[in-house]
């Protein structure tokens, strides 16, 4: 089913270097055309075929397998999006969220993905653009989350939220969190945000820190329409990041336009996977502490 | 548009008696059949009109009006359910978030309800089923939430969670909340659950007191079907409620079964209802006590 | 330097039989004079030695081993207090907050405890009274916590709570946990409180699922008096209850006041215990889900 | 009872100007030697009287009072630690957790005040030092809170605690507040930190948004000596601040030592001043939106 495909592998941990081998002397076995992401082909050696980066990787592969963690499994996808190739992970230690493929028995579970004996789910995708006066002077993707946040200060910022053109609240506080479904387990969960199913067409926001103790998160459909404008009378004291990437300084009012994309993303799961069943791993709900 | 008027309104209340006279003047002076709910006829002491339970009252009336505050109107809600009778409500004091005719103007207010010039807004209702070996035992409906929690002790219970079958969690606690986005700013609020809005297809597993610090609200879309089953091993230490009301008892080996009705409760409000402006209100989000 | 060793085990748990049998031969074997608790005793088919309830118990021997989880000694030390006898804990298997001495190994744990080689640490009990009218109508001890909650009903109930004669908030809840800094780490953090330093002569007020948002855990100065009102209106709708045991049904105007007791429970730790490393490895604080 | 008053107003803040006036008309009036604070004599136009920076008004003084907020109140305390000048705050608007003189019949509570006919409080203040290598590099003091967080970046910091040499935890969070009881209101709150009585010896730990969700705040004896490391291996991405101010840029290995200085700050209140009613007004504990 999958004739090409794209290896893309974390750097700085020496555990991948063999198991990122492995993985293309597996793929090649198999009369797999292989295409390594540049940096992660510098890690072996003597590598001898094709590289590229991952935006160029996107158009010529079938399939991206990802060697690492979630972070290194949403940093690919982040690249890779909006084109539609499927991605799938392999974790090298603890099972991830995102990234279910264990190291263990690498060769029998690449041959069930690439038959396309799998599990494939699509993942929700937030756009964000900020304008500044009449122009989108900047724009970014989150699969995880689109954050607003104090930067550069210990005070306080001040947000106004309107979902389809309504005021929602205006919050003093470290700033909001506007996280996908995916996201729901990643910083909108350290941040006190409930988890949202995959499957809910949602999204959730998340005040950091809010001085307005009745602040809570909130969940919407993700179809709305959310701009948030930074109403802090300083400037540069807050930032946009999505999954973490920084995406442009703020100004005093800025607005931020949040949406989801119409385009998902494309994760692929061992047959039989099972989400609950990660969370509970993840999340260690067998643990009674008191 | 509406020409037969049931009215239901709070007990023990001293302030709902002349709102009440003068809602039962206004409707009657406006030519429209009035019906009172028994228990509110009665606090009119020389009340001559028809009068006769809730569920009686949902067949043979097209509007009802509700006097009081949001628990009144839930009250009522539940026993006219499934019947498709528009429920409104009138605050007599503080705005509610179901209640939002305030009884200053109320003759104006009610003209435009009685010709139709609001906004009909669909709110999702739970069922739940509680199953005894093969029977069916109990039943009941939840417009804000159904919960399962310990009782009459002070130890915790177990429960198992399945979700469309498949296995969520096993929690030991003070029990959970299954809540409607309607029930999300109720029980569920004060359990630590996020706010989820009103239009949203979703409900809300709120865990009460989790001795599993890494449980967490979780939302899933409302067409799941949730079963929860009481692990417990000793009886009558839990049971299961519906908005507030006494279902069962609750014993080891009881599964519940709780799912979204298709059918749901139509709320009036005020033309321009704005429901953000209501979470604003109710929850204060302009002070910042830090 | 102990002589007179008495002996509690927890019942129902397969595991404890031979680990009783164990430490009773082990003490006797050490030329220890050794009673058993009575139900303890019965677990031991052809035990001939002395035994019986902890209360006499309490006053026949200088140190009392539990056998167990913290549940187990928590149980036994809130009925040998206000005794002065020091109390040391086995766990069978996981590690407990309270229970630090492992089966492994337990033969030179023991005569490292029975010739007084230990940390010896004193944790704060607190007392409570149930004054009805002009009448103290119960009374009990919480190494853990004092709680009124909810009881047999699915309403709030409505606390005022005075501190040192001050009066301090009329809350609605689900009740409300007076906790020990032992305490800190059971039902309290369950409900949302902070962790207290065993050190720390302080208690924490945890609210049970507040109704005002804004309700926070507060920590107060352990010698403070504490008395809270049930200002519910209908009976029978709270409880007393000292560490999970229920002291008594409360009734509309029920006055309990909440003292920390100058006697202390001693608690012996094997040498170079470390509280520190038992919070990190009760509560896992080395796992780091997102 | 005080003779030499120096005055220190807040800035941009137009209700600020003529309650300035007035109190140093007031004061003046009275026969007291008045000080003012630069900034705040350069407020009125034509002020021919002294005026000085606060950390010479505290040598020549022998109380401060503050004209605005808590905020202004907090800074004024801070330039003056640790001389032992009483301070006491004039709240313009909302009532203050530290300035509870209503600007309403200022004349007679300034001779209330004047006459040393209030309450006097002490305040625990923290101290801090940043140790680089072998070196003192800075420090700062903390009447609310000494805050470690994650500066410049989206990427979580790591931060391990030592509380009197014995290790407590290593986390990843976006930061940590170590509070005193007065700053226990303050941003801790809003991190989700208990409310600490100002009488109590202690300080609270609240990790801000710590990734290990079964991190909650602590609560330790005020005496402890706390040491922080900054175990993040990126430079500039952690800073140290004092009730907010900047104190110093964090470098992997930075070492801050936090202590309870035993010189208090002096508050002084109106006579019969209740902290629980202040509380109950500014978490506003009559509200239940539920």
């Amino acid at each position: 089913m999958y004739s090409r495909v794209g290896v893309v592998a974390k750097q700085e941990d020496a555990a991948v270097r063999p198991a990122l081998a492995k993985v293309v002397a597996i793929l090649a076995g198999k009369g797999v055309e292989v295409i390594l992401e540049n940096e992660s082909a510098a890690l072996i050696g003597d590598y001898r075929g094709p590289s590229t980066d991952l935006e160029t990787m996107a158009g010529r592969v079938d399939l991206v397998v990802s060697i690492g963690g979630d972070g290194t499994l949403l940093h690919a996808a982040g690249r890779i999006f909006p084109k539609t190739v499927p991605i799938v992970g392999i974790n090298l230690g603890r099972l991830g969220f995102l990234t279910d493929l264990a190291k263990e028995n690498i060769e029998a579970s690449l041959e069930e993905v690439l038959s396309g004996r799998v599990d494939a789910e699509q993942r929700a995708v937030l756009g964000c653009e900020l304008i500044r006066g009449n122009d989108v002077i900047a724009h970014g993707n989150g699969l995880n989350d689109v954050v607003i946040q104090k930067w550069n200060t210990a005070r306080l910022i001040t947000l106004s939220t309107y979902v389809d053109g309504k005021f929602l609240h205006s919050q003093r506080s470290d700033g909001m969190i506007i996280a996908t479904p995916t996201g729901s387990t990643a910083y909108a969960l350290a941040g006190g945000g409930p988890i949202l199913d995959p499957n809910l067409d949602a999204v959730v926001l998340v005040p950091i820190c809010p001085h307005t103790l009745t602040n809570r998160p909130i969940v919407i459909g993700a179809s709305a329409s959310i701009e948030v404008t930074v109403a802090t009378d300083r400037g540069d004291e807050s930032r946009l990041t999505c999954d973490g990437n920084d995406i442009s300084d703020l100004l005093p009012g800025d607005r931020i336009g949040i949406f989801r994309h119409s385009q998902t993303m494309t994760l692929l799961h061992p047959r039989g996977h099972d989400h609950f069943s990660t969370l509970r791993a993840k999340l260690d709900w067998g643990r009674d502490p008191c």
